[in-house]
Order: C-alpha cells, then structure tokens, then sequence
C-alpha cells in the first residue's frame, strides 16, 4: 500500500461480492439520483491537532459550498447527497462552517441509549453530576488535590446525603488522571457511594459506558500521543490489580463499535432527507487515517450489515421494532458492543461501507511500522483481525480521496 | 491474628531456629549493652495523611527525648541504642523532632546507587533534568498541557540541542500522571532524546529506577489511596500496550525490595555508632501496617542476611570488596531487586529483623479482607508468597508494639 487509489481489496474482493455489486449497480435509479454519503475523520485526515491540513480544505471546497456551508449543488433538478459529516469531535478550521448535525462525536450515539437518560450518571444525560461535584462530596477521597486539602483543613466535612451514582460514563481523556481513576474505581467499589469501605469488592460493578477507545491519536508531536484508549487501559489495569476482577463495559461506543458506524448511516439518512430528490444512501465512503480503529470500524460493519440483511431477508416488509431488537441479538458481536435494545434509527439503506485509507496520520506509508508484528493497539472488547484493518482504497490525503469518490460516483 | 502479641510466627518458628537464637541470647554480652533498633513506617503506624495517630506520641515519647530529639538514656553509664528511624517520606507531627539522618525515605538507597550519580537522569543526580524542563524543550509532546499549548501558538519551537536523557528514576506518584506517562514513555522508546518518532522501538529500553511501589497506602480517607505503585502499573500497562515488549526495572527500590532493609540496617548502624556504649545492633524491630510490604520485605531480608551468613560462612575474617559482591551475586532475587555493586555498606551486624504488624493502618484486623484470596497487591517483580505476609507479632498499635519491645529487651 502507498500508492494512491491502490489497496490490498481494490476490486472489494474482500466484500461479499453480491453486496459489492448492490451496492454500485442499480439500474432502475435515475442518473440524477444521489445515492452516496461521505464520513470524514478529524485528526490525521482534516486536521493535525488544532491545524487544518491544507489538502484538506480543497477537499471540503469540493464538497461545501463556502458561503452556506451547506452541499454543493450541480443545478436545481439534481441535487447532491454528499454530506458533510466528521467523525471526530474538534472545531473544523479548513474554512467551512459545519452545522451540529453534521458533526457525530465519539458520545454522539449515546442519545440513542434511552434507558440511561434518566438514571444518576456521572459525567452524562439528565441527572448528572460531574467528577468535581464527587469531589466535593468526598474530599478526602482526593486530597492530592490541593482544594481538597484546603477543605478539609478548613473543616469540611463529606455530604452524606450525595446520592447514590446509578452509572459512569467516560467520554475523553480526562485532565488530572489519577483524579479520575481513584474516584471511578472508589465508585465501583462501593456501587455508587464511597462514603465509606466496602466489606467485600464487589462481583459486579456499576455499569460503565466508555466512549471513544482509541489508544493513540496523531496531533502535532511527531509520535502519537495518548487517546482515551489509553486512560481506558490504566482504569482496566488498576480496576483489576485492585479487585482481582477484570473491567466491564455495559457498552464500548465509538469507531470501531458498529453503534457508531450505525449512528453515522443513520445520521447521513436524516440528512439526505433534507436534500430533495436524494435518494436512498446506499454507498457510504469513511476517511479515516487510523487502519485498527477507522477503518477496521468500516469493515466490521459491513459484516454487520450483511448479518442484518441476511436475517431480515425473510421478512415481507419493514421490520417491527421487536423483530429488530431480535434480528440485533442474534448478530455475533461482543456484548459491549451490542446495539441496545431501545436504541431507534433510520432504517438501513447503506449497502455497503467503503474504507478509505490516507497517509496524512497515524499511518504513515513511507515508513514500517515502528512496532513488531505481535502488538495489537485495539481495544481488548475487539478480537484481532488484521484482514479488517485493510482498507478498500488507500490515498494520500482526503484531496485526493474526494477527487476519486467523485470520480467513482460520476459526480461533478 | 487480632490480638495483641499473637501471630502465626509467635515463637518465630518460622525463622531459622539457630538464627533466632543466635539473635537473641549472647551471654558474653554486658546487661548494659544495647543490641537493638527500630524501624517505623509512617502511614497507617504513625500518622494517617497530615493526622498523627495519638498512640504514636506514647510510642516516641518512650524512644525519645521531646526537648532534643535524641534517643532517651537510661544512666550515664548506660545509653540507649534505641533509635528513632522512620521507613516512609512524611514529616513527623508527633511531638518530636527527627533529624534528617533518621529518616529514610524510599529513594534513600538511591546514595548507594554511584553508577548513577554523574548520568543525566530525568529526575535525580547530578545531571539532572526534571519532568517540566522536558516538557519546555518539546511543548508539542504534551499539548494537554494549556501552557504548552500557549508556548507553542506564541511560536515557541522544540529545543533541538537539549541533551539526551540517559536514566530515568521515579521517585512517587506525580501531579498530572497523564503528562509523566506520555513523556516517560516517549523518553523510552527514543532512546532519550524524543525529537522524533523513532523507526522502531528498541528492543531494550533505557535504564528505569523506580522508588516506592507501593500499590496503595492508607490516608485519611475510608479506603486506601493509589500509591506510586498504582503509576507504575499504569506505566508498565501503557507501555507494554504500545511497543508490545514488557517494560523492565534496572532497580526497584523501597519496600519490600532487600535494598532498603539492607540501607536500613546499615542506617541504624551508623545511628548506633554515635551512641557510646552501644553494641553491634544485632535485632531490628520493625513496625509496619502493610502485610504484603512492610512484613514480607522484613521477612525476604530474613531470608538475604541467612543466604549472606551461609554464603560468607567459610570466609577467615571480613569481607573485602571483591568478595561482598561475589556473595551477592550468587543470592538468588529477581535481577531488579539485587543490590549493585558498587554499594557500600556498613557491615552487617543484624542477625534478625523483627516483623510486627499493627492494626493502626491498611491491615484491618476486625475486617475480612475486601478482595478475593486469589488477589495480589504486589509488584510483579515480587513473587508472591503469602507466608513471608505473616508477621512475627501483631499489636492493635505502636504503642503496644513499643511496650513489647521493651519488655522483650528489657529496656527500661
């Protein structure tokens, strides 16, 4: 891999090949008919850290009209469905305005996890509280914190009266660590209330929801540097050192998680809704730069899709919603990453996921890897499977993978 | 274990039977003649946080005098060699001043180390560089950090002729783990000088000292706290995740490694020689709350000083240099905790370090243990062995743990 438009699945071969060619052939479809979707990444593909790559601005030109920062348009009576949408959360400064709904974040899916709305979470949804309100409640729980200490001198006491916290969700790296991986873990010892020792750890903990579990990410420094994955990592070491009982997630959201790539075909539907005369999305093209997370999640998901089509294929119309909820258990994927019951979208129109590979972030083409061939830097919830990792096409930068999707799409 | 005086060990059958006896009856010794020490931690047995306990003022106010500091002497012409020296870095609050020469804090040994002493080591020495003067010559490396962020958008650019880190040494857990986890790791796998990515990870890592690992330790709060123990873990996790090899330790120092009983011993020997009358320190008590630290470093020494005396055993008269360094090399510990080469010591005069656990601190004698029996705290360097865990006496606190000593040397 590293010459432009070439990979190791060129002719998708890796896909179901019936899919492949659903995918891209459909006679009865106008010429007119829009029928594509574009998912970017951010760092490593629009941007490094807080600086835009500047390939990626033309790219987003061809894609946005600057002035609206909506889709361009080729005439009244055509109109195209290529969207605008990031994969990552980060203000994009290539010189377009990009409007919240075309901006799925890591946690984005979580609005879908309905059953966790309304319970005591720390760090989410209606009735929440954050680290620093634990904090407060807890002092002595963390007097490497200097306020703490303070506080406590001053004579503060604990609130007994804090209530019990129902679940944790973690959304990014945090600041302060060891802040954050004493108070979860007192959190999950206790089951909610760390006033006071637990008699016995306990078997089961209070669910965790973690969003967003890559390890590294490319920014400004010359070697990536830590991603959540990593704090995700020293939680799951620390959690079972201490206890002597592995971590658990209730559910692992964010790429490669197919929720997430669900959220995104569902959230490119909603969008071409809005654009008339597009038709259903049935090719969706994701620009990552990271093969064990990006493009990895767009493989994973077309093997999702294909389990769903082949399950549904019996059904005479439009599934129920319990006939949905049946067909997602019976997808063999780990339990973390499960799609959860209440969760509503769109209905499937995406046939297939095409993965783009650019050479502008963690990989870099003109150089081997600097570690052997044994490490694995995906999540330990995501079985290895280097197959996975290799992307329909790769490019240089998204410029040039904008200028081929358009070219594929004979789209102008 | 749960009452005073009681312990599995009681009559220290788990000794050598010839080396306690050896230890404790000298009939050729003056009545006078004082031939032990003593050793205290000092989280959980003399304070907890900034809070000293108040049996702990009891216990010094019988070791020493409160007007000058000093060991207490019975009669001009007989003098104590009883001496105050704490294991753990904290100042003392309780009621007594206590010179610098007896503290021992995890990095004492450190003196010892002179291999190290003219090497430019992040933290330490000589040549030294701290974290932050790291992070000033290369802001791109942590961009977390909002100072470096303002550095870095002011213009400011890496320092290209900062010299190259040749040791690390990690002395306690830091403010901002985030921050020392990428930087350190970012130090090791560039061989010292992260200017840029490296082209492969070295097979072998620069050399790591690490003092204090101590997984948690007991403070205020209701539950034990994360020590620089749990910062290891969480590096060796990272680190091991990254490049795929297992980080490994040059020295591990602190309790329980051997080192730090062996400059403990040599520590109270040279106390002992500024006391006129004061015999070659035969016995070591040594007060702890942390079974799986405090006691079993007190009973691995055991295990060094019977292997020295066996190893030496045939030898006409002391030992040169030459042959001390023979002897050690032959004493069977994992390579991180041997003791180098070029650490020199007073000779060894204790036959027995006496292990006595108290109920003051992690150890809970009303409480089952929170976790599992299958659960270790230890460092990995450490094998696991739950008998050295086992104390040669218990009391509920230091004081009681003093009144025993006396009356066992009969020391008024």
């Amino acid at each position: 891999m590293g010459s432009n438009g070439t990979s190791d699945r060129e002719d998708l071969s890796s896909c179901d090949a019936e899919e492949a060619s659903d995918a891209f052939d459909d006679p009865g479809v106008e010429e007119t008919k829009i029928e594509f979707g574009v998912l970017f990444d951010i760092d490593g593909v629009i941007a490094l850290g807080l600086n835009p790559l500047p390939q990626a601005r033309e790219a987003i030109r061809m894609l946005i009209c600057p002035e609206t920062g909506r889709p361009r348009c080729r005439s009244p009576s055509s109109l195209t469905a290529a969207h605008w949408a990031t994969a990552r959360r980060r203000s994009c400064r290539s010189g377009s305005t990009c409007s919240p709904d075309q901006c799925i974040h890591s946690q984005s899916p979580l609005s879908v996890f309905t059953k966790w709305h309304h319970k005591r979470v720390l760090l989410g949804f209606t009735n929440v509280c954050e680290l620093e309100d634990v904090k407060k409640a807890y002092p002595l729980l963390d007097m490497v914190d200097h306020n703490n200490r303070k506080s406590v001198a001053n004579g503060y006491v604990e609130n007994p009266d804090f209530p019990r916290i129902e679940c944790i969700i973690s959304i990014g790296e945090p600041d302060r660590w060891e802040s954050y991986l004493q108070l979860i873990i007192d959190l999950l010892v206790t089951n909610g209330k760390p006033d006071k020792a637990p008699e016995r750890y306990p078997d089961t903990h209070l669910p965790i929801l973690a969003c967003n579990m890559d390890l590294v990410f490319k920014a400004e420094a010359c070697m990536p540097r830590f991603g959540h994955g990593s704090f995700l990592l020293c939680l799951e070491a620390l959690y079972e050192k201490i206890t002597g009982n592995a971590l658990q997630y209730t559910h692992l959201i964010g790429k490669p998680s197919e929720i997430t790539y669900r959220f995104s075909e569902h959230t490119i539907a909603k969008l071409a809704m809005q654009i008339p005369g597009a038709g259903p999305i049935k090719r969706i093209y994701f620009v990552g730069d990271n093969p064990e997370v990006d493009i990895k999640g767009a493989n994973l998901y077309n093997k999702y899709l294909g389990r769903y089509r082949r399950l549904s294929g019996s059904l005479s119309g439009p599934p129920t919603i319990e006939q949905i909820r049946a067909i997602r258990r019976q997808i063999d994927i780990s339990k973390s990453r499960m799609i959860p019951d209440d969760a509503e979208f769109m209905e499937h129109s995406a046939k297939l996921f095409i993965s783009i590979l650019v050479g502008t972030g963690v990989y870099n083409p003109s150089a081997t890897s600097m570690c052997g061939p044994h490490v694995y830097h995906g999540h330990r919830d995501i079985e290895r499977d280097d197959e996975l990792t290799k992307p329909h096409f790769y490019f240089d930068d998204c410029h040039k993978a904008v200028q081929f999707i358009f070219s594929k799409e004979k789209f102008k």
